[in-house]
Order: C-alpha cells, then structure tokens, then sequence
C-alpha cells in the first residue's frame, strides 16, 4: 500500500458490527493492530465498551472505543458487517439510515452446518452482499474479508496472516478503499475479486475452507496467483 | 505425489470429452507430457484423432490417441467432462452406459457472459458436478480442475502451472487419485475441496477469476495456503 493510502486510511473511522464475535473481534485487533481508529460495535453499549477495552489491553494500547451496534453505525466512515447470517436483513433495516452514504464492507458468510460438515445457503437475493445492497440504497456496500480465518486472526502469536482477500463492488473507489484496508494486516492482500453480482461464491466458498480445515488440520485461506 | 500412485496413475487411461477445446486440449496436453496414456474426445472420431495427432506432433512424442466422445468415454479408466455448459446434460445422458464403473470428472463451468463480465448461472441440481452426479448413478462423479488457465495449460514455454485444484467429491478413494493425477502436472496440486454438495462456488469461482485477470491482465489461479 502506498503512504497516501495509508495516511487516507488514518483519517479514517473503521467500525466492526458484530465486534464482539470471533471474526469481528479478530479484524478490530488487525486494524487497531495496524494503527487505524477503530470502533467495536455489539448488541448492547456495554459489551462493545468491554471489547474495546479488552482489546487496548490486548494490545498495549491503540484508538479502539466501543458502543452498541447503532452507535458503531453512526460513527464509521467505513463499516464492517460481521454478525451471524441470522438476523443479517434485520440489522441492516434497523441501521439503514444510520449506514446511508457511508461505505458498508460486508463479511458475512451464509452457511448452513449438519453431520457432513458446512454448506451454502440459498440466498434470496443471491448473497449477503447482495442482500446488504438491496436493503442499504444509500450506501456503498462492498463485499470482503469472508474467508479469513477467525482463529488467525485473534491469535496474537500470529505476526502475518497469509491469504488473499476478495474485494467484491460495484463503485472503484469504494473497492479500492477496502483493498487497502485488507493491506494494511501485515501478510494480507486486498485484491478486487468482482461485481457484488458474483459475491455468493465467495462467501460460499468458506464451506469449502472449513471441508480443507477438516481434512488437512489447517486454518487454510486463498491466494490469487499472477497477481 | 508417491512413486506408488504414479505407477498406479501410469496404468491408467485418462480421457478427456472435449478434448479439443482450450481447456481440454490443454488438460490433455499436461496429462501427456507427464507420460499417462490420455484418449482425447470430441464431437466427431476424426477431430479426436487429428487433435490426438496434432499433440503427439507438438510434444514430440506422448501415448495419445484420439476418437469421439463415446470412444473415448469407453477407453478411459478416469474420464474427464471439459465440455461446453451448453449440452452438458444431454452428453452426459447420451454416455451414461459407457461411463458406468468409471471416474468420471466434471470440469464444467457454468457461467454467463454479458457487458459486464462473467456470472455465475443458476443450475437445478446445484452444480455441474452435482448434474453430473444426479445422471451418471452408476460411475463415481468428482469436480476438478475448473479453476485453471486454459491460456497456461496450453503454452509450451509454460513449464510449471503455478495453481492448486479443488477435487470435490463423496468418495474418499476418487477424490484421491484426482489429486494425485492434479499433482503429475508440475506446480499444480490437488487438494480436496469438500463434498460434491459445495462444487457450486468452486466452480462459479472461475468468474472471479475472469475479473481478475481482467482487471489485472493476469491469468490468475488460486493456491490454498496452509495446506
């Protein structure tokens, strides 16, 4: 990443939805790690004020506050969706106007569990991302981050976490803004991965990460290749 | 890969059904140069044979031969499906006899194409390799192979396949010597990317990748890291 994207990033507001799950908890320690101004968003003000401080001690220090899902909302340039896929289109109704034009990175991963291991779920409107999209006009939402293991990503002996990150939208500016977010975790790279339109395989694609995690007693991730 | 399995690999026929198409021609081709005895297919007995001679002729050498669609479904032990989406089902209803007792894998990609790029299309059963799996009843139905660069496969200066391979599939056994037979190709290697149920995004993936090497003029791949 360059030093100007870098200095525009610090300007910047990056708010985690869902901060206090393992991969919205394991991203807010990447980027407070990274030096970014970071705001942990959860179900009650309490819970997202604990994680942040749980988290400043964690790390020695860094720019981390916490409040409640809304209060996350409203104080992000950039907003990270990581909440569970059940009640996904509820909290994004919920914040709809809290999100407008506001830059809206969606993480989450509609995924189904049962003795043979994960699976895609159908998706009305053909994924998360997409969802996001249909219910957040007023926004740009931009589909990232899905494949990143969590258990990396909170471990605090891993220096580099070493995948790809597909960087899934529709306005340039806006994925190349979420590329270099995904940059600045030292070993991760934001590579543009398509249209919001092909994001459901992206996301589906952690079913087939967690079936290579099984088999190969892995935290396994994706890197592009030529690029 | 073992010694074992090359040997085993070596005693083997592997057919290609549209072999004389970029990616199966290119697939083909790799089979070839590793020295397994491969059976290129195509619509008619004359265009496999000439595309078998033609690569005998530009490797210098190679145990290829050629024939239809239905001769070579016959000859092969592995046989692999590199046809066009468009007619998937009805080859596939039209070999099911001959392809019984078989390993039959399913390279197909089904995607659209309009101003925008790649998308992936909808399939009723779930997947090319699923469709695959719900006609053939009586071979053994794994996917593979669908993210990989025909450009590369195809280029003589190309010496190594710088990507690895989802292998899908329900049968521990299949799966395995798809990877190992992903593996003869040098600096490709088989890795096994769950249950049939989950070869939807892998295969739709190769939408991803058109966007990739789009907008990076690149012919991407995909390496998984961990593993």
């Amino acid at each position: 990443m360059s030093d100007d994207a870098k200095r525009d990033l610090k300007a910047l507001t990056i708010s985690v939805l869902g901060g206090t799950g393992p991969q919205g908890r394991g991203l807010a320690r990447r980027f407070a790690a990274a030096g970014l101004t970071v705001v942990i968003g959860s179900r009650t003000s309490e819970r997202g004020a604990e994680a942040a401080a749980g988290l400043v001690e964690s790390l020695g220090g860094g720019a981390v506050t916490g409040g409640s899902n809304a209060e996350a909302a409203a104080a992000g340039d950039i907003v990270l969706v990581v909440v569970p896929w059940d009640g996904h289109k509820e909290l994004l109704v919920e914040l709809k106007d809290a999100l407008a034009g506001k830059i809206v990175v969606d993480c989450v991963n509609p995924l189904g569990f049962d003795k043979q291991g994960a699976y895609a779920l159908d998706v009305e409107e053909g994924s998360a991302t997409q969802q996001a999209a249909a219910v957040l006009t007023g926004s740009t939402v931009v589909g990232a981050f899905h494949n990143v293991s969590a258990v990396l990503l909170e471990d605090p002996e891993v220096a580099s976490i070493d995948t790809d990150v597909f960087v899934l939208g529709d306005e340039r500016e806006a994925t190349d803004l979420v590329q270099e977010l995904a940059s600045v975790v030292p070993g991760m790279r934001g590579v543009y991965g398509g249209r919001r339109r092909n994001a459901h395989q992206v996301e589906a694609l952690t079913a087939n990460l967690i079936s290579v995690n099984r088999r190969y007693k892995a935290h396994a991730g994706v890197r592009v290749t030529d690029v």
